[in-house]
């Protein structure tokens, strides 16, 4: 009992922290957006051929998440736009608290856009908010399409998923149809893109939901990302 | 301070829980195995695959686990074995409770092999000691060679790496070289089989290393399980 009080708690907190998140970035009209995924699904492919596509006016920058090491903020800083690892030493996902400290030599008025990558992990993620306006989820078609059914909180929490590697559908037995059907038997209406980091395919559509989506955050604002 | 103290004492328990799990596995002679992934690296495929080449005298059973579903229980059933399903509610990890709930009415007199198939996650089930002989980790060539880096616990903690999805290796931009290196980065020495359940290459050196794996653990015991 102590241990579900105690989780309770650090739950708690991070809520607490993670609305005061939420409320700064509504003032300065930041789109926060939280990536999860298994490890491997293509987080950080996804964010490199998303910054490749911005102009260099954009005001986006990146907080990414690993366990150990550097290599995605590395893998993020060719495009520009400023970049920032959170290496948690083990931790399985990322919290409020990390996101506030990371954050804290940026000033949000100039940013419209704020990308999460967080660790690879389709679990636990989804029990942390981060102030985020939306959480996107990411599975590749390699992963099969029962993994809503499996893992249904991510899916449940995320208003998008993204389903990547499409480039690989012709090799994999992955049912489209029945993973529409599973993603909707979770959350009823949920968005899917697909996309292909490989080809190109559905990254249009993905800048796209990224643009209508900050206009909604902050409508007034004249600089638009794409 | 608190959550770290607690933290400490739920994975000291569930070590005490182990050990005793071992221990049993040892006087009964049974070869029990932790296979760890990420969702959709080929868990349950890899086991079909094996529980299907077994002769139907082989003493071999599953415990599965998964967060909600009953799904992979139901794929392994098919194959004359006996297979439990552990749905864990939600919670990242199985942990030697779990194990030692789901075996109390199987006699372990009457296994050989016990293979446990954890919930998909790279990061979490490397803490918790399930009494196994060995944890073996997957990885698919899909998810990309800088996974041993990236989740160093459980590649160091697992006697093998198998490489999963190897028939997906021409479509894909991974490098087997760099992997092995990674790999031996982080766990000198460890053993990498490489599998493809689509084409069955690499799966009677599988076999073959748990036949040789089980005849260490009871020497004395008749009946092979190839």
């Amino acid at each position: 009992m102590r241990r579900v009080e105690l989780a309770k708690k650090v739950l708690s907190e991070n809520a607490r922290l993670a609305a005061e998140l939420r409320e700064r970035f509504h003032q300065n009209g930041v789109l926060c957006l939280n990536l999860v995924s298994s490890p491997g699904s293509g987080k950080t492919s996804l964010l490199e051929q998303t910054l490749a596509r911005l102009p260099q006016k954009s005001r986006v920058a990146v907080l990414t998440g690993d366990l150990q090491t550097e290599n995605d903020a590395i893998r993020l800083s060719h495009f520009g736009f400023p970049v920032k690892q959170i290496t948690t030493g083990g931790t399985c996902h990322l919290d409020a608290g990390m996101i506030d400290h990371h954050l804290a030599d940026w000033d949000l008025a100039d940013l419209d856009v704020l990308f999460i990558e967080n660790v690879g992990n389709l679990v636990c993620p989804s029990s942390y908010d981060l102030g985020e306006e939306a959480k996107i989820v990411l599975l590749s078609v390699t992963e099969g399409e029962d993994k809503p059914l499996k893992y249904p909180s991510i899916f449940f929490k995320s208003e998008v998923a993204i389903i990547t590697k499409m480039d690989l559908l012709p090799y994999v037995p992955f049912d489209m149809e029945k993973l529409i059907e599973n993603a909707n038997t979770v959350h009823p209406g949920i968005q899917i893109l697909k996309v292909s980091c490989a080809t190109g395919e559905g990254l249009n559509a993905w800048l796209d939901w990224i643009e209508m989506r900050r206009e909604k955050v902050s409508p007034s604002r004249a600089v638009a990302i794409t």
